[in-house]
């Protein structure tokens, strides 16, 4: 998959990062191109480890978040990444750049932020750093968890005739965000801008999955399904159909695209920052998984093909290639 | 310590950050405020954890580093911090954001720098993020190392009476910063522009005193000794006389002084940069650490005193109060 043929994309530094990792790598188990890092760490459990680069102007806007919501924002982003793994988050580290029209106070108000998502989810803020930048405001969120040894849910693992699940519900954060561009901040739109504010990272469900091992490959869905099943089809090295009647929409979602005259289905294929869990089920599992006491609502949206067989959208009219229009925070 | 009276300093930040930090640590040996975080990690090991944010303009220039050179002091950085506390480095990440002007092309030339000084200290490049910046070079580099169960040198051990060591020689990396400033880089002055563009992390060194329990306490000097002289006697919570005369200065450091006709104390006492090592010996132990073939020069340059009694510099005029002058890299 080239997302741009022209430059290079956030895909093929990857691509770079991952030849440089192939050296003094005895404890690592999974490296650059999953949610976390994989580390060996003593007989029993293995280490996950997550960064999240976070750019005022890039990823976030001043004019929508305050400091506090930026801070609390961040630390929940990397507790996803966590959570895709199937793992338990522990510590935090946060690195912050800020410009010279904010001071050391107003900056804590970012961390005040940490702090909060941090105490919510339980983890230590365990260290970090604090510069100067030339312009806007930058943060690095550094988490590290656990999982027992050897089960973390991968993006490689999937299989051809694996049904493909999502968590929730999709494209409310992205049309939250549009929301806000439009200056529609309207109290009955409440719960869609909360879900772009306040991601609510889904880690006891990944704890389940793991745990029952109903899953063979995970992770979130922070860029929009279109990009993100495309990654994961090419880390299991498998194709996919994705039923686009079948992705689980919100009353709310319905309402407010149609409010706003928008297509519900563009921001159901390509909204990021749901950070819902996309994973896939064998067919022996999914009684057992459907049937559960789940904490939130699991939907099939379509089953993994061979290798060769590509990434598909299912609609009424047929199957055509699913073309990745998620978000590439690079270009 | 309060560094700044009018605005919130680096200092205040970590300050606010420890507060943060008391909430759910149970596995945290030491948290914000040393060099690295310590953490359990299994029955034998304790895991550190380091992270440093560089920005460009604030940190380094692109006028006097290539691309390379910035990645690669990056990472050298963040292995000094683990040298720090005694460890072995063993998972890199890095999480870069690039300007506009810069493609992902050329990003990796960074990464090709990180990557040179990963192989050079058998570190395994495990993970990062690329986003891009609104302006200048950010890069951050997290680091992961290892030491056995409760051995880390922390900066809180010194005791009164203990001898203080540094290793190597100091000023040189802050005088080669000033000799790229006036664009003096002649071929005689190499060796100190080595030593700015290309720390050397006194990784051996600093796992030698910790398995020999040689010192009570250590950190790396990044900022200059009379700054983070008085880091590591807050943090021990004791006093100090540094001896200005003891200082190591190299035969280069002397003539390139001369040549411009600077003092070279200034450089010895608040140069930063150089990434020796500081740390403290009882009594009982300074002989054997003198008789020893250690892989480079350790120098006694003062000694810890009582809590209240202060720190001090003496020279041969007498003892005056020594004055933190060192880089806070956020004012």
């Amino acid at each position: 998959m080239r997302l741009d043929q022209e430059r290079w994309s956030e895909f093929d530094f990857v691509r770079h990062l991952q030849g440089a990792a192939r050296t003094f790598s005895q404890g690592l188990q999974t490296g650059i191109g999953d949610d976390c890092a994989v580390i060996s760490c003593g007989p029993d459990q293995d280490l996950l480890v997550t960064t999240d680069l976070l750019v005022e102007g890039i990823h976030f806007e001043r004019r929508w978040f305050s400091l506090f919501q930026i801070g609390a924002k961040a630390l929940r982003v990397s507790l996803s990444d966590i959570a895709a793994m199937g793992g338990a988050p522990e510590y935090a580290f946060v690195s912050l750049a800020l410009p010279p029209s904010l001071s050391a106070r107003e900056g804590a108000k970012i961390l005040d932020g940490v702090r909060e998502s941090a105490e919510c989810y339980e983890v230590a803020l365990a260290g970090g750093d604090l510069s100067r930048s030339a312009e806007g405001i930058v943060l690095d969120s550094i988490l590290l968890g656990k999982t027992e040894k050897g089960t973390s849910l991968l993006r490689s693992g999937a299989e051809p005739g694996d049904q493909l699940f999502v968590s929730g519900t999709l494209g409310e954060a992205a049309l939250g965000l549009e929301l806000m561009k439009m200056e529609k901040e309207e109290k009955r739109w409440a719960g869609l801008l909360e879900r772009q504010r306040s991601p609510e990272p889904r880690l006891e469900l990944g704890r389940i999955l793991r745990e029952k091992g109903w899953a063979t490959a995970m992770m979130d869905l922070s860029d929009g399904i279109s990009i993100d099943l495309a990654r994961l089809c090419e880390a299991s090295d498998v194709g996919a159909v994705l039923r686009l009647h079948d992705l689980p929409a919100s009353v709310l979602l319905r309402a407010a695209s149609t409010a706003l005259a928008r297509d519900p289905a563009s921001f159901l294929l390509h909204g990021g920052e749901d950070y819902e869990l996309l994973f896939t089920v064998p067919a022996d599992a999914r009684s057992a998984l459907e049937q559960a006491d789940l904490p939130l609502s699991v939907t099939p949206v379509g089953e993994i093909l061979p290798s060769d067989a590509g990434v598909w959208l299912e609609d009424p009219d047929g199957r055509r290639p699913l073309l990745p229009q998620g978000y590439d925070h690079f270009r």
